[in-house]
């Protein structure tokens, strides 16, 4: 299978062979997702980003609360401002456009004290609802993008400097941008789809079971050693400064990630997110 | 533009045109999203729930943590028992396949634990991360599924009784069923898209602005009012169940959403998740 230019696809990867019923172009769209992190300088068109976003605010919310907004960032300067927030991505940089999906109830409140009815609903649930909301629309602008030959690069560092983010883009009270989007034409072809973990690792049949867990990392730690995903970019161990110390055949996925989850330090620029529960809180949820 | 028997989408709901270079089978689909709540009895074949997963596995993944899992459940008496647990919702009973994503940092701390380093991102930001790596699953799914002609609804009242549906899916400690998708073939025509918020009041550009919301919100109340949306399905308002009093011609999304908002009881069954922060403690995240 392949087509409109999305090269192999994870059907492809993982030997999945599909009769044509099942093999749309937006299933090998959506197959072929891997993000590519260098952009060409050329624009964006505003017919483009009418059909990306459209495309945004067609995905599902919840009992239709709309609990979202996006935030189209042109401005080169702006963008730059981002792109140190998000921890220094050149990405952002490159990119024509960054959209920011963010959790919406200012809008909800607004809504309320219009009709004149109290506003009750500031719970943990509704900060989640909005954040899924805000997901889902990110997931349709990428998947769009994707289709048509331009390329996103999905920004969750958006989170790593929640004020200051907010300072940028004007956000009132019970506004917090929960996913970036940076988008623009891809630069040079795609390296294809990165593996990911064996089906048997997150998806359970009936009931969770993590009896094949153990089997799936072992060979999901083979895969990605082989294609050498983490080759020169090791995590330190804790209390270890010393990354020449690591063998490379057997830093795969799961040293990495336990890595990472170690020190959240190497969760990107995650330290800074430990005190995300509050900068949420200052941005008027109250997370009860 | 019409196709794949997606019928009328939301480009064309809004008059938007788009030279044949956007207007890709995948926008479309996307473009045509609308929750179908009625199946046929006709069983999901193992292909195409194998597609479906595939695009679900797709999809980015924050630091590719991965962390989420899908559980497929197909079995009639704990689809049944799940149909209950999330409101007694018709479309659960009805779809061959129900599949629910979660949150899981259960794999990642076994990970930890294999690896012998200490388990040190039990924070919000977490709890956050994984909630949305799973919301991107299931929008990834829905497309697909979408894309060949079948059906999807998101089902966010699996967030009703995290207990209990746990329970039901024996989810271990660090696992958090974030969203559901009641799968299946659609049973008669779809409706046609439903329209919504004006892109003024969602979608900003540079820098939030609600200066405009005013005359969104006037003319989205209009248009949901002119649809019939929610004719027969007003909420009661604050210490009034006279419903009959309402005005059916000034009834619309405003009055529908600031009374479901002043009462969680009229989110869903979200009044059952106003404990839902003790709830996803429970279930092994701090939350912190």
């Amino acid at each position: 299978m392949s087509g409109h230019g999305v090269g192999r696809n994870r059907f492809e990867l993982e030997g999945v062979e599909l009769p044509s019923v099942w093999a749309s172009e937006t299933m090998r769209t959506i197959a072929a997702h891997e993000s590519r992190r260098g952009f060409t300088a050329e624009p964006l068109g505003e017919q483009a980003l009418t059909a990306i976003l459209t495309a945004a605010r067609s995905a599902p919310t919840s009992s239709n609360l709309q609990a979202y907004s996006i935030v189209v960032v042109r401005d080169v300067e702006r963008k730059n401002r981002l792109a140190e927030l998000v921890g220094d991505q050149r990405c952002v940089r490159e990119a024509p456009v960054m959209l920011v999906f963010c959790a919406d109830v200012f809008r909800l409140r607004a809504v309320c004290e219009r009709q004149g009815h109290p506003f009750a609903a500031d719970t943990l649930e509704m900060f989640l609802l909005a954040s899924v909301d805000a997901a889902l629309c990110m997931q349709n602008a990428l998947t769009a993008a994707e289709s048509v030959g331009l390329a996103g690069v999905p920004i969750g560092s958006v989170r790593n400097e929640p004020d200051a983010v907010a300072a940028e883009l004007a956000l009132p009270q019970g506004v917090f941008a929960v996913v970036g989007l940076a988008l623009g034409s891809p630069r040079g072809p795609g390296r294809g789809v990165k593996p990911r973990l064996p089906v048997e690792a997150t998806v359970h049949r009936e009931r969770y079971s993590a009896e094949r867990l153990d089997e799936a990392l072992e060979a999901y730690d083979r895969a990605t050693i082989a294609r050498g995903i983490y080759r020169g970019r090791h995590v330190p161990a804790g209390g270890d400064p010393e990354l020449d110390a690591d063998d490379e055949d057997r830093y795969g996925w799961c040293e990495h990630t336990a890595r990472r989850c170690s020190n959240p330090e190497h969760l990107g620029a995650a330290s800074l997110r430990r005190h995300l529960r509050e900068q949420v809180r200052r941005r008027g949820f109250s997370l009860d």
